[in-house]
């Protein structure tokens, strides 16, 4: 029997950015993979993950239910702390060696407090990386509970071991979610576009705009205006004869009064040219940003897969601050002018953006799976200081 | 109406380390100082806090239950999750403008994440410093939640903004618990020693050793081990004719073997030199270190505390492991034999131990209130790196 | 200061049959009413509550957000558990003499757990009805952890006596639902239909049919097929030119599938003269249930309010199984051929329904508030058996 | 593979209640068992029954922590809630087809709740009798929730059907305690009695006392006053030279009150004639009650056990009111005087007493593993009235 290696994965978009590395351990021979899905990965409204594991001959060994409905800042504590209730049971269980935990949503707190406090070792990909919002503080608070780092980047890398994780724990394996990225379709189908969501029906062979905008918890108050902004600018360039692909926010706090505004915009204007949309699987949102004119919100999509992609990206806010950017972004403030107008520099580009492997170069799965049938499994942390230990 | 401070105090240790802060916060007049109890510091068999803190004319706002029975490392993230749940809702009512939360017990981590989440600025002490066991990791992981710092050391300031905490977050302050120290009486009562707990009756002006022994949580399987090798060498010292004031161990994971292990010991043998506590209050305890003739164990009030009052220390394998100290603690392993002839190293000591202000001066209370009062708040953390930003 | 009685209200529907008993307690001398408001009751998809409140110029004291997401049975029990950690935490700050809970719903048998566990006597309306669905269990459980019982109908009343509720703890007061109903408007304004939810324009001049049709949580796996079943049914009467007022299910276990079916029919069939809503005021219900041609589904409101006014119902399947009925509902199976000749049966109907006053006269609300400001209060129950003690 | 039937055990008292249902189903060709050991069963503190199952070959599926401490009435409230959320993710491992629980403790609503909302049938044991406590609000409301019921005398199986349970439903088989009384041993060892607990040694050949008292929840503030009150009259009977065993309380809130006069009185007096017991088997303990001259207290066993083996019993305060009782029960108030007195009636008897089959006759294991292996499973409950349906 191998090493026991679960993964946690709480969103559809942490599935996006751990898939590769999912496939490469149920693959790999020392390796026992255990897969606990929770959180909105097992809700019908943000699109059930368990129908896309089954598909790809993935086995979920077992499902928590943690959301606490509200989508408040409260709701988001009391959430993280029913996760940390049940996975503490699901890991006395399934007696993982390792729990690999992804990136930074706030709820995936729960997976590391529980396993470290459980002496079970924690492996994070994803750290070391700087952004605004709560996830900030969430990714260094997980790192500091984790034992094993994938980051994307060596800049990330560095940061880790700045931060005292011990050189020998870091492994430069660049991000997961470029692995699908590399073999992504160029274009979506016309069935990918309009199967499924509401709103008008898009042509895939017309230029289209992909709209994706979550909620900054740290902003909570400004939630509905962030909103008001965007439709406003997405308004002018829609009546300006782009189709747009938009995406529903996540649950963070702040949820209900974006979806809101939302819901208003596409009752009231009903647009024709405006399709909405909950969810992809993976493959097929990358397909979707590959095709797409450019791509506006605070996605973090934007920047790493459209890195990659080379998609024309304008990122809006300050959800992304900090992070590492390939040369296909334009940083804007919530102003429906200045998103418009950086949009329309993106439109009036003569070359096509190249493709940057800042993030990874498509083979993190394979060698993530590896380090962890390899990796020496430590319990006690302690902080490395280069030079002094 | 001043600035809202709310502390939450989850243990007597906590309560000790913070106690002058407490005063010092409700006599200033910007601040409105609030007080949550939880965790053991509500329970009975602990030593319910609450009329401590009444006889210091300090009001509790609000009192949580969130131990889960057990002592196993699951049940320590049960009880840190529903301390979570709990604290939520108290914050809603309260509203506080900072949570001040104190050092690095693992039910701590609850009080950093519930706050940090509902976008008030966290303050934390002890930041910075090094251990073993799970505090190690809860620490810098509360670390990564928090807005402002108050380190007990040079050396710890220097970590945290190694970290990436800002220079003006910082503020090194020196320990609360020191503050205590400085005020603490040279030798305890009679009726101190003998008026609680059980076991033989102890005479203030004969010699007695100080023995405190917490389980180290990443030790878990250790703790009847530990404990039987500590009992082995006391048994030796207390034969030698020495008194003993023995603490019954805290509440994390392994306390239970840690407490039988104890439990048949006094049962069994009956040793009429020594006595069992469950606790003091922290002035009585200081006097009782101060007194004493070497105090053995696991305890960071040997190290802190201790320095500052030079009381000879015998520091008992890894759950201090990294902390700073003075020159009154001589480390050992889990080896009866070098634990007993480390406790004979300071009994035939000719000279006193110096006091040390390593971990401060005495005035910590008075500036982190000063600092709690006039510091900028922000909400959204962002990672420093010098020379960058 | 007067008897303090706190009313827990988690959702939509119990607000309507309760809110004649929060303005009678508001506005009585001696009590001190207190809202706590949780489950749906405090959720944007389902209609926050808070802003109808104080449109009432009623104070609400607390808000708890205890939802699970999920819809299947293993989160109504999550939602009820968290639903009594917050519950005992507002009750230890409130201090209630008396906590009223409302009917039958799942969730609310944490407000009776939590009361009467704190030794709070429980008032319970509703009690000793007969149903289907687990409501059928845990009204009757309610009613053996309550200590005063306000039942609607005189065999309820009975019932209740039966189960060993003393007769002097048993109030006949019939139901606060028909206070409502006997001051509502006999026909819905135009935009009271068309200003919400989604869907084509309906004209209140012209026929109409309410559907509400929520699901079985003890039938839980047909809760799909239940649904499809009355889609075709009302597809077949819209055809045949008559308008839909369409209610979303509530969110016990099953309405996840429930919703999901009504939406594909939405989105596929785009039917021009059907509307969808999630929820109304109650009195805009009751003018919309007043003004309709035949209701149809299995709500009790059909059964309750509908008796009242008279409203010709089709009452399809068993969730209201053994509900005393008046002359206005013709139950039916789940058969989309009896239900449309069900509703032929009352669309052929010559003479208008009289008004029964089998749930109440409209003056409930009144008599419970002087009731709980009068009745002698006891913590400890003790089974009644006439002739016997 | 059989029926799968899953036996929730909380405490120590439920598995003496249950132990032989748990052998006859083990060993019944039809069924599997699964058990699922929690709160207090699985504390150190309270004697975990995890050993005493392994003894007996019985296997345990899952272990469940939800024991909140604090033991005030809102902690069982949590405990209660923490138990909820824990069993619903076990049942969704284990898949029973029936849930068996025991009687009723305040955290065992916890099993009838999840199972019942899960669709799972609910079995229940010692439904349909009075008490005092919550102990009496909660054995009704179970009943509500359950679908098969297993009542232990005849007047409860009336009561049960009285209450509107259906008499195909209800199955007097007696109680499984009293299997265990039936096999109980005339004397206890002189090792059961001294190697555990605290206290002076006792010989079981001289004259011995059996204290068990616990807290009434519903009189939580008496229960300070209600432990010195026993102990004045246990000290008086000690002093005219009865030995003493005494049970120390369970964890209802007021066993920290309790506990605490139990422990003064012990530090105090020292008494050397009284040995305190935190628990015994449930064997030892039958041979203990067997063998003794006069048990006081509040116990049930005292009632029901101590009916079959005619133990002298003088039962103190509301906590078994109603109970049915044999010839072996004087009840008295909590007055010391009356105390004494009854205990002297008692010593003074001439003639032994007689045993009763009140409570069964030593064969309800077997009884009710039948009655589990055939009985037709049914979801939904429907009220009983005879005559009626």
């Amino acid at each position: 029997m191998g090493r026991r290696v679960c993964v946690v994965v709480q969103s559809r978009a942490n599935y996006a950015r751990i898939k590769s590395v999912l496939v490469a351990c149920a693959g790999h021979p020392d390796l026992d993979l255990q897969v606990i899905l929770g959180a909105s990965a097992v809700l019908e409204r943000y699109g059930d993950l368990r129908a896309s594991l089954q598909a790809e001959g993935l086995n979920v060994s077992n499902i928590i239910h943690n959301v606490v409905e509200g989508a408040v800042p409260a709701t988001m504590v009391k959430s993280t702390a029913l996760g940390m209730i049940e996975l503490s049971s699901a890991f006395e269980n399934l007696r993982p060696d390792i729990v690999l935990t992804v990136a930074d949503r706030f709820e995936t707190l729960a997976t590391a407090v529980a396993a470290s406090y459980m002496n079970i070792s924690v492996a994070h990909t994803q750290g070391g990386e700087f952004t605004g919002s709560i996830d900030e503080s969430v990714r260094h608070s997980i790192t500091k509970l984790s034992q094993i780092h994938f980051p994307a980047t060596e800049r990330a890398r560095n940061v880790l071991i700045r931060m005292g994780e011990a050189p020998r724990s870091v492994f430069l394996t660049g991000c997961p979610s470029i692995d699908l990225a590399a073999g992504a379709k160029s274009k979506p189908s016309l069935a990918a576009l309009n199967r499924r969501g509401v709103g008008g029906s898009l042509d895939p062979a017309q230029p289209y705009l992909v709209v994706v905008q979550h909620p900054v918890t740290t902003e909570f108050d400004s939630a509905q205006d962030q909103a008001a902004c965007l439709i406003e600018s997405v308004e002018r360039l829609r009546n300006g004869g782009l189709q747009v692909v938009w995406m529903w926010p996540n649950i963070d706090a702040g949820s209900d009064a974006m979806s809101k505004a939302l819901r208003t915009y596409r009752e009231d204007i009903a647009p024709e040219n405006v399709h909405f949309y909950k969810n992809f699987d993976p493959e097929e949102f990358l397909s979707i940003m590959q095709g797409c004119t450019v791509m506006i919100g605070n996605s973090s999509a934007a920047i790493r897969e459209g890195s990659f992609l080379g998609v024309p990206a304008v990122n809006v806010g300050s959800r992304q601050a900090g992070r590492e950017r390939g040369p296909n972004v334009i940083d804007v403030g919530y102003d429906a002018d200045v998103i418009y107008s950086a949009t329309q520099t993106h439109l009036n580009r003569e070359q096509p953006i190249e493709s940057s492997t800042l993030y990874g170069d498509g083979n993190a799965g394979q060698r993530i799976a590896q380090h962890l049938a390899e990796v020496d499994l430590t319990v006690q942390k302690s902080f490395y200081i280069d030079g002094e230990k």
